[in-house]
């Protein structure tokens, strides 16, 4: 069958308002939001209902039409976007919004998976519930994606990845049938936890339509604080200290060195510098409760306090309100604006066993350092998790091009340490498609052949997001772009 | 290849110390530990390293023997234990019970498939770290087994099932690789989660060999309460409670009913009635925390104060001691030996969401009462979880035959309450060979297919447990049993 033909049977499907065929209309769904990656497309199909993706699907299958499913393309491996050769049908969840249930006696949230993040967590919030997942794109990702990614992101510490916050998918399988796995119990263990399949897939397996997630109870009181500290090989006793003290309570434990202060400072409007002096480096830690019986301000004090004494701290600013929350919580986001702001900078999303984190930081450092040392090195994010957003950023007076040429070096240096400390390359943002050589170089062949076996178990005619995870020969052309 | 040249094979490997060919040796590993599924075997083999385990599924595969893998043989649903035909290895893990290793930085601890839970425990609190899987059989019950069968328990409210413990597994497949995934990242999204498929699996897709596990901060404050409730329908308000108030401190929320309560102080020596008068149902709520700045035992009081105030509760006891809590769960584990000792009960290990867990038990109850009224309804257990351990036992002056004559009845009204309440026949144990039944009755097609499949694909020869979980028409036996 034909494109065009295929297009008409999908818009007798789901309407021809829920089609977009002119070009011009879809940049939003075919080049991704950094801008790297350009793909082309006959249609992308706005589907509204589960029936609807189900019948999407058993028509491309019948066509042997390869399916891009997409949230809210804010992926930053090139997953959600369809290739360059034009053939892939786009399926954009975002008209499956729906919030279907919400239960905070049984503390789960039912929602369809093109709801974007931040409205799930708006109406846990409104039912006096707490949804967890918080990352920097959460104004337009949607849960779809966040389920098919693993999504991490600043709360991870406390509550695990997103595959820890899903109780139940909904999923449609290349069959065009309808896994519904929505019951929302905390303990099923009656055969495979078939739901795990999805959860991280990138949608090479199946179509999520609607996830059940795990609520919490609202945080009643919020503490956060930036300690400053000299000595990176000292910053997993900090994190032990504040975990030996206050484990429950952490929710957050991001680090930032000088080096990305310095370019906020430099980029970003309205960021001061948080303390009198400078050091080189600085964690933010937040502690949160949704009990009143305990001043968490008290114990945030007091665990300050003992940190200085212990020697483990050089200075600390505890935020008096909301608004100097607010504000630490900016310094973080404005290292990455800056990073962006100041020109090119090769993201690596990286994390290795909690211990090693100094390690890495400090050995890949030096080794970038002594081979470029124009470039700038901005170690930060997570490492609370072991996950550290290894970004490096083009020098002051560097050229761009003489960047961008050390680009394939550089990375090779942080992957090469990662797995010399028996890390993992991608720790959050997944393989997509420009993780690809990455994932056949460091990840093992039986890894890599059990997943194959897998994909051909459940997608066996390369029906869902063909070139993402696994790769193939016509993806070359997007994998040499992935420095960029 | 004959049994006996297997046998033989297999002994010049693992060494002729470590198989068990003497059925009077064979009793522990081939009668489980209810005494209710008998089997039989050549050879109960003790692999002391993964390698040994490596070779002997190869030679198993070879000669086209399935093998039965397992750990403290500690299976409800007979999972463990071989089958009568006496065609298939037993392999136990329990001489790989080396600690690996224990990072306390990193929060993780490397156990052997063999290590005895409570020795995990042990490990990780000699560490100056807290191992949160806790349940009945931790002082036999082996890791290995843990990671087959998702294991549960008290924690699960706070802690979540096995699956959320485990970062990491060493699991040997049908090929005899090794699946090597310990390197301990609590965050990698480098493709499929391979692990997740053996979590739960009940060994028929691998054997597990080790896992990486997730650790703790101690307990350093402990407070448990048992607070007494007349209606049934406020349960969830009682938990929404306790959560709204002390969600990141609650470690346990058990339901024991009086009839419970009855049978423990009559047969079990040493049981008291905790309080001055009888109340219908109970709730044991343990609060725990690894700080020292908020004394619990104010929290659990001004909570319990609330709860009386707010009409929720009737009364309550705070243990004063570390031993008046130890009496307090004492009373939860000796409504279990109660049970033991009163004669033949039936166990349902049942779920459902959280909020249907009140109807659950009142519907249920009502109609096995009306349709069975001598027998004793004791519907009990983690209810903070949705789960609930509705056992029906033997009535005090009711024969013991006639009693099994209704067992099916009894058990299908039960279940079919559950599903009615869109909920699970198996929260905890698993399928087993016990539960075929019922998985194919209650399970949905689509998912049995996938299971299936994911079998197919990772254990084409049906080399591992055979008839677990899936069945086989030899099984029938077996299963006749299963209400024993």
């Amino acid at each position: 069958m034909s494109l065009a033909d295929l297009s008409d049977e999908i818009a007798a499907v789901v309407g021809e308002d829920a089609c977009i065929r002119d070009p011009e209309r879809q940049s939003a769904f075919v080049v991704d939001w950094r801008n790297l990656v350009r793909g082309r497309t006959a249609l992308v199909a706005l589907p509204s209902t589960t029936e609807q993706v189900s019948a999407i699907v058993r028509l491309c299958a019948s066509a042997n039409r390869p399916i891009v499913p997409q949230g809210g393309n804010t992926s930053l491996v090139g997953g959600a976007t369809p290739s360059e050769e034009g053939n892939e049908i786009v399926v954009s969840l975002g008209r499956m919004n729906k919030i279907r249930a919400m239960d905070p006696v049984a503390d789960t949230i039912t929602v369809e998976a093109g709801c974007i993040l931040r409205d799930v967590q708006i109406a846990a919030d409104n039912g006096g519930r707490y949804f967890p997942l918080s990352l920097g794109a959460e104004g337009s990702c949607q849960v779809g994606g966040n389920v098919s990614t693993n999504a991490g992101g600043h709360a991870v510490l406390r509550y695990g990845n997103m595959r820890e916050l899903v109780l139940g998918l909904e999923v449609v399988l290349a069959t065009g049938e309808v896994l519904s796995k929505l019951r929302g119990l905390h303990k099923d263990n009656t055969g495979y936890d078939l739901k795990q399949l999805f959860v991280g897939a990138e949608g090479t397996l199946g179509i999520v339509t609607a996830a059940t997630l795990k609520l919490f109870a609202q945080r009643r009181q919020v503490e956060t604080a930036l300690v400053a500290f000299k000595d990176l090989r000292k910053l997993m006793d900090l994190l032990a200290d504040v975990r030996a003290h206050c484990e429950e309570f952490l929710s957050a434990f991001e680090l930032l060195p000088r080096a990305g202060i310095e370019m906020a400072l430099e980029h970003v409007p309205g960021v001061r510098d948080p303390m009198a002096k400078v050091f080189p480096y600085y964690a933010l830690v937040e502690l949160s409760s949704s009990q009143v019986y305990v001043p968490l301000r008290g114990a945030m004090e007091t665990l300050l306090a003992g940190m200085l004494d212990r020697g483990l701290i050089e200075d600390a600013v505890i935020s008096a309100s909301q608004q100097q929350a607010a504000e630490l919580w900016h310094l973080r986001e404005a290292c990455v604006e800056a990073q962006r702001v100041a020109g090119p900078s090769l993201k690596h999303d990286v994390s290795v066993p909690l211990g090693a984190v100094p390690a890495l930081i400090i050995e890949a450092s030096a080794a970038i350092a002594e081979a470029f040392p124009e470039v700038r090195i901005v170690p930060f994010g997570h490492v609370g998790d072991g996950n550290v957003h290894f970004n490096v950023c083009i020098g002051r007076r560097q050229d761009a091009g003489a960047f961008m040429q050390s680009a394939e070096r550089i990375s090779g240096l942080i992957y090469d340490h990662v797995a010399r400390l028996d890390g993992s390359f991608s720790a959050e943002h997944g393989i997509g498609r420009m993780r690809v050589d990455e994932l056949h170089k460091y990840g093992h062949r039986l890894d890599l052949s059990m997943m194959r076996a897998i994909k051909a178990t459940l997608d066996p005619t390369g029906l869902f997001n063909p070139g993402r995870i696994f790769g193939t020969a016509s993806e070359t052309g997007v994998r040499a772009k992935r420095r960029a």
